[in-house]
């Protein structure tokens, strides 16, 4: 039995990957949630994630006396620890383009991670349409995006064929195009349909919903409802 | 016969990784070198990467009819190509160590890249000593590292063991540290001193001294020399 430390659903992008790729293919694991404080460097946070990840930072994977502290690491060793599950595409190309684009979004698009912040339960259309015309390095990380989801196999495919850590990859992405309504092209929407379809990206989506919390600083564009 | 793609190797530290990765396990590769423009967007050089790559990008691997476009996923790809030379750690405890430190690197320690750029022949300590001063943020960067550094098996050995992919994430990290002249501990310095001995990490930077192109929009803090 893994323990996936994560922090909130509806914000923690990074949370998410791992957790999706964990619930996705059915691998025995113990969600523990630690979420984030109301302001930036307040509350028990910071010394709750230390005492079990001295980067301070979640997701981290407990597995036995071994501790994993960053998303696709966790996702590499899910994946050797699990050969038969095929986390990654089993066809050599699929999995090499897998691995190239899990591995672009880890150190990229932070243009669109900076001014889109993942924020599941809101509807922010009005703030997306002023940065897609205000912010042209938004629109080419988005540009970018699209143009990897196109390359899918099929239409109807995940990124690379079945579901794999690169859709996990990718799953905040999805969110965010919907708080912030960005404009895409069908073939886009159609990866999006596919994704929201998926058991595990449903039920990550729903937990999102049900919290209460409010993360004063993770919520630049929207008032804290009274 | 892998054909790598690399910019100059006196600037490009994404270059850096998966040359020394082949170049240190002896893998059987070609170097092609696309140097970068004088100044940003011209000459040809994004052209001719985005002829073999869409992403417009060095490095690119190519393997027969296979292109990888990102240095964390060509590491892992020649890993699992040859899985008796161990280019991760054969140790479970510390691959996976070695998989959460280089992709943290892929991920994070923005504030030490953009501020220490790195530039192999340039010596610059002038401009590290006010940088220290100013950056905290540079400065917890290098906290960072030297703690991951300081947690390797044993002071005269590589991150994680034998010298692995770890290994040749954190390389350009070195020579920035010497470029800048920063201050750091000895545990730090002896990892410098290893890896400044290993042959592969020699080779890198002497073909970096060797190069004579001034690539103007990296020398952010020298004049051209006449």
């Amino acid at each position: 039995m893994y323990q996936l430390y994560i922090a909130n659903k509806n914000y923690s992008s990074w949370s998410m990957r791992p957790w999706l790729v964990l619930q996705a293919f059915q691998l025995p694991f113990q969600e523990v949630m630690i979420p984030f404080p109301f302001e930036r460097n307040t509350g028990t946070f910071k010394q709750e994630v230390l005492a079990i990840n001295p980067n301070g930072k979640v997701p981290v994977l407990i597995d036995h006396d071994l501790m994993l502290w960053d998303s696709l690491a966790i996702c590499e060793y899910l994946a050797e620890r699990h050969p038969d599950q095929h986390l990654w595409p089993q066809d050599v190309r699929q999995r090499a383009r897998a691995r190239c684009i899990a591995a672009e979004m880890h150190s990229g698009f932070s243009s669109l991670r900076n001014a889109c912040g993942m924020n599941i339960r809101a509807h922010l259309a009005d703030v997306g349409k002023r940065l897609w015309q205000d912010n042209a390095e938004l629109r080419q990380d988005v540009a970018r995006i699209e143009q990897i989801w196109s390359e899918r196999p099929e239409v109807n495919d995940f990124l690379c064929g079945e579901f794999s850590i690169a859709d996990a990859f990718y799953a905040p992405v999805v969110t965010r195009l919907m708080t912030y309504a960005l404009p895409v092209n069908e073939s886009t929407r159609q990866y999006m349909h596919t994704m929201l379809q998926h058991p595990a990206m449903q039920l990550w989506m729903e937990g999102a919903l049900q919290e209460q919390a409010w993360v004063n600083y993770l919520e630049s564009y929207q008032q804290q409802p009274l």
